[in-house]
């Protein structure tokens, strides 16, 4: 294997990277200068000095203070509301939308419908761990998943985790019903029962 | 133009049909045969002695008692709730997915954005005397329309228009947050504030 | 079932309509008033007195002399190169295209891989009789099929069929090659084999 | 920016890519073992050291002997054919069809069509001198360009470079015509006509 190909390999483990956009990657690697090379190189090698999983959250970021990240030392969000993503990219999502001000926790993981062994598919003992440190605060613990079964059944076994572990807190769900740009029309029946169900003035 | 070419324009007003499906259309109907094709023409023409509005919600339907359909003859259907829709088509979703058990009252259409005379985009008048009729049963109206800026308009101009002229009625909307099937990587920022808004326990 | 559903069923048969489609049809035609229905139940029926198959080519086609079509008719075409094609809105394409000044044939169907009786799936009977009637003056038939395995097959059966009955008439098929707009980078094997082999000047 | 958006913002350079895609890359490559890390970071500046320009056919490979490439080495290859593509990657769907044994050129670009300066868009130099050095051994130029407006310039403009530098070469382009998987039916008139007149026996 030569140089070529062995960067094409790598390239497709990448995620939703197939052979052809694999060997385009590589091509367009190979025709860039030495230098721009060299700064790509470093900045992956960068990741391995610079960032870390923030203890409090769980989230991959730049090191800040005591392994902290800036979200969770941010003193002017709420700390009654913890909200449960599964991986890092969905806080990026919920940041942007501009609508939550609590805290975050990263579960690393979601649980598949028949798995045999939950505890095993996300950070069980962190979150155990933060449910007790945040035992005074903590009011709400919202469960932020994909509307699909995957979703649904990480939901259910957070849910019971939650409750087992911090009897006293509420936990919430996302919202369901019409998304954005949904013309009635096209509606699922599942949807429509939500929309219809959770109609407000 | 000869009878193929006059049966592919009639069928290139058909919504959502272009030149080539017409055509389509058309040899499927000249490879009929001849009773096929009589059937076809006596069901379309069926329609003209056996179909006519409701009077009471105004969508097509088979002539039952006094010009009213089966749904609102329904003595088992809810009479204090009225589901306004754009048309007949989202009744049947609305039924099929089996979560409503008021009445229905259908528009006729919807009100685009900037339009200036929004009276004339529905049936006003029809509505008007429908609250008139059912002021002393009917306590909510939902309006059910699509989650796109002319669904939203036309559930603006349609809450002043009830609150104008049956002040004591409820209004209500669809749900909005997640659809079915939706992942949280791909979901908008909208549906993510509205979901993260309405969020249920 | 009543009127609307009906026609709904009807409309379901038609080639390449879902179920939403077809009720979507339907409410077109019930908003129709009753002389636009009344237009389009008589062009449906006016196929059965208008059209018929043209006996030299057996395309449908508008009622001319002698049971022949306009094209079978035209005495500035080639007769001596008959194309063969699957159905009769081929022939539409290839006058579009404006390429082909010879006679047409419509097969009335394509034959499966593994079909065991492929004589009976296209007009075998009238081909035999029309390559006999025209043995004098027809010196090549075109093949023109799609560029899938039963195109193919339908090809290949079709070539031994005519050098059966008309041993001295040469049989030609479509070029294959690169399509209009198809870039490099995502063309097939099989694609490139042929622009490769049949590469021009 | 710190060290994940730094990574961002490269892949984002990459083609094809988006903001949302180039995250999850970043993720991706945030979420591997250090160990992981260095090995694409080597393999990226690996190409640095051991990948340059063929001196024969211009395209980016491995060293070989004298800087020249495996397949100009392969002295079992026509010297008689030269294939001309837009870029490496084409050599490679070319090869993977497995119907061509000549030698190639990979011209680094394509000329859009009312581009002033034709000369500077590809390795004119480089292929002059190609030309020349090949001029004893050379009779046929194959131009491999995609079916667009883009590379049917590229082609024009290549025809007439050849015939000068090379008066007595001759060139040749791709067949056109249907491709693999084509149904006649939803074929354009440009192709038909060249499937109608490349048609073969």
């Amino acid at each position: 294997m030569n140089a070529l190909e062995k960067l094409t390999e790598l390239f497709r483990r990448f995620p939703g990277i197939g052979p052809r956009q694999a060997t385009r990657f590589t091509y367009f690697v190979a025709n860039m200068t030495p230098a721009q090379r060299t700064l790509l190189a470093e900045a992956i090698q960068g990741l391995s000095k610079n960032i870390s999983l923030c203890v409090e959250c769980q989230r991959l970021t730049e090191l800040q203070i005591c392994s902290t990240c800036r979200l969770c030392l941010d003193e002017s969000r709420d700390n009654s509301q913890l909200l449960l993503v599964e991986k890092d990219t969905d806080i990026r999502s919920i940041e942007h939308a501009n609508a939550y001000t609590g805290k975050y926790f990263v579960l690393g993981g979601s649980i598949p419908v028949l798995d045999e062994n939950p505890l095993s598919r996300f950070r069980s003992e962190e979150l155990k761990r933060k449910l007790q440190n945040e035992s005074s605060t903590l009011k709400e613990v919202v469960l932020a998943f994909s509307a699909t079964p995957q979703g649904e059944h990480t939901t259910d076994v957070l849910k019971e985790f939650i409750h087992k572990h911090s009897p006293t807190v509420h936990t919430s769900v996302l919202g369901r019903g019409i998304s954005t740009g949904t013309e009635l029309e096209y509606i699922d029946d599942e949807t429509l029962r939500h929309a219809l169900k959770n109609r407000v003035e």
